[in-house]
């Protein structure tokens, strides 16, 4: 997205957008590319819904709900990172597509260092979260900044051994959402001295769907990742094959096969992870030249502009041919028999009536 | 080598050329293709060591002496494998070169059965060993005979794993070794219910110098080598090196960082081992197709039919290229200006008066 310093208004507006109803990062993406301004692609939105076939235009909140949660993060202390702004996390920016925002509470100098992260069970054993604290003080003293969950276990050890040289936790819920409650202390001393990073706005407290997305954001956030205990099919392997998703390193530590909480991590170096014994590992593994091809991606990427502008009846087509079954935008365009530009804008007007999903990584599931 | 059954004046022979100073395999290998018969190449001796520049030719065990070996094996109720015997184990006559001749006290049919190495640490936890017996016992389910070295720790409990379906034994010392002495009782089980292997003479106590060739007919014997628990720097890991010279396949079982018993293997995985958490791991990599391109290597493969005998003044050109630093034979022949078969012909002479050591492998070092 365009690189610039948005303005009060310009600034509102981009955080309506970014609440809008069914406007996820795809679409905000192509919104934002397709109408060059926030305010623009709200205007335009009753019009492409109804193009798509719903009278009611998706719910975009008004100027003052937008404004009542600026104040909110203001009183936080907190700040609002727009992804089109030199502030936001070189990293996060690097997505395709980026999170349109993010809160940041505390240091947010500290989202431009270079960063891995150190997830793992919630129910680590006492030697793991020994190695996580210690990997975390190895890596905070190499110069990396250490990105996790908040959560109990790994986690918290994680932000634990790198409290004094630089750690980012990314919450689920609004950045002064305190969870788990035993991490009260943490989650003020890392908003001192750390960053808190978080999608929601203040006051809201995660649920269970939102961890997917937060997960998205510990490996976006990070040139790497590691993963220090975990089961069979836990959120940290989610992360991990988020991470491979978005280019960047996974790194695993092994552990005994009679230790469950080794099955998943175990499982990652099977599928290729990085085997991690210690920080050397992933300070060899993302030396200075790595990361370096993570950046920006073209806007080309979405290929849309110039696109035609399909009609109701395209659309139609378009619409007929989603099922619950993840199909790529360029399969749906060929089999539409349309320009995959035109595909992709009649997509992303089906996905503001919430007729389908666009996903990350060019798939579209029918909703 | 050929497939004979050898009368008993060739079999005393052919100890007496393998027990011979300075005849290792690969000497023993040449000295078999070039004279056909053990007798003529010990016949051939004297002049072969005069040629290389020692008046005294290497001992050789008179028949008196090998027949005293023969017979201390046959009151043991132990069985000589020659190998160019049908009876020798297969996946050792697919060794380049094999072992001349092992003993064998016990069932020696297990011999030809699928087998797999299970071996690791003498100072194993108690989780490591659970594991190991654990292993060994699923594998022996699945129908392979478990081939380990009768040591402390890992070894014991692998043999114990698979007492009941199929375990060899391999012993640095002769057959009737007993060590180490709480292993008394195994041993006397195994000998009854499973096979005890050797290279060493009856009565011969193991001495540390013994351990790698014990190791390389370990790994030699079996499809696949599982290491289970090994610090850095451990037999264990020199087994599994030899393991991926000769073809087979390594397995490590992974562990904690933490635990200095699991570097051992967390490398060998590092380095391209596959991880192993249960005897499923084993036995998918080791299907029914897996050891099909195991078998005796042609004897082309020494290349020294129709040499031209080395005269002494060549021999001593290609002496004087030895250095302590290991090159292969094909280079030293380039090097020397001869043709390779004719260069091999003088090293094996000049190993047998002690002026280098033929290595498995191709290479030779300077002595």
């Amino acid at each position: 997205m365009q690189s610039a310093r948005l303005s009060d208004d310009q600034r509102r507006d981009w955080l309506r957008l970014a609440r809008a109803e069914n406007v996820g990062p795809v679409a905000f993406r192509y919104l934002i590319e397709t109408y060059g301004e926030p305010a623009k692609a709200i205007g335009a939105m009753p019009r492409l819904a109804e193009r798509a076939g719903r009278a009611l235009p998706p719910r975009v909140p008004s100027p003052p709900e937008a404004q009542a949660e600026l104040d909110a993060g203001a009183a936080l202390g907190a700040r609002l990172l727009c992804a089109c702004e030199p502030a936001f996390p070189p990293l996060l920016a690097a997505l395709d597509p980026p999170p349109p925002l993010v809160w940041a509470l505390g240091d947010a100098g500290l989202l431009h260092g270079r960063s891995v992260a150190v997830v793992g069970a919630r129910n680590a054993s006492a030697a793991g979260q020994r190695f996580a604290r210690g990997l975390a003080q190895d890596l905070g003293r190499a110069g990396f900044m250490v990105v996790s969950g908040l959560a109990r276990g790994v986690d918290g050890a994680a932000h634990e051994g790198s409290l004094e040289t630089g750690t980012i936790a990314v919450l689920g819920g609004g950045p002064d959402d305190i969870y788990p409650p035993e991490h009260a202390g943490l989650h003020q001393r890392i908003a001192g001295r750390g960053c808190i990073v978080s999608e929601s706005p203040p006051g809201y407290r995660a649920q269970a769907r939102d961890f997917p997305r937060r997960n998205r954001l510990v490996s976006g956030l990070s040139l790497g990742v590691v993963v220090v205990e975990a089961e069979l099919r836990s959120g940290s392997l989610i992360t991990a094959r988020l991470a491979a998703e978005q280019g960047r390193e996974v790194f695993a530590v092994p552990g005994s096969p009679l230790d469950a909480r080794a099955k998943g991590t175990n499982d990652l170096i099977r599928q290729g992870a990085t085997l991690c014994e210690s920080a050397e590992d992933v300070i060899r593994a993302l030396g200075e030249g790595f990361g370096a091809g993570l950046r920006e991606p073209e806007p080309a990427a979405y290929a849309h502009k110039g696109a035609e502008e399909p009609d109701a009846a395209l659309i139609r087509r378009v619409a007929e041919l989603l099922s619950p079954t993840p199909v790529s935008w360029d399969e749906l365009a060929r089999t539409a028999g349309v320009p995959a530009p035109t595909a992709y804008a009649a997509l992303v007007e089906l996905s503001l009536v919430g007729r389908c999903e666009l996903l990350p990584g060019g798939l579209v599931v029918g909703a």
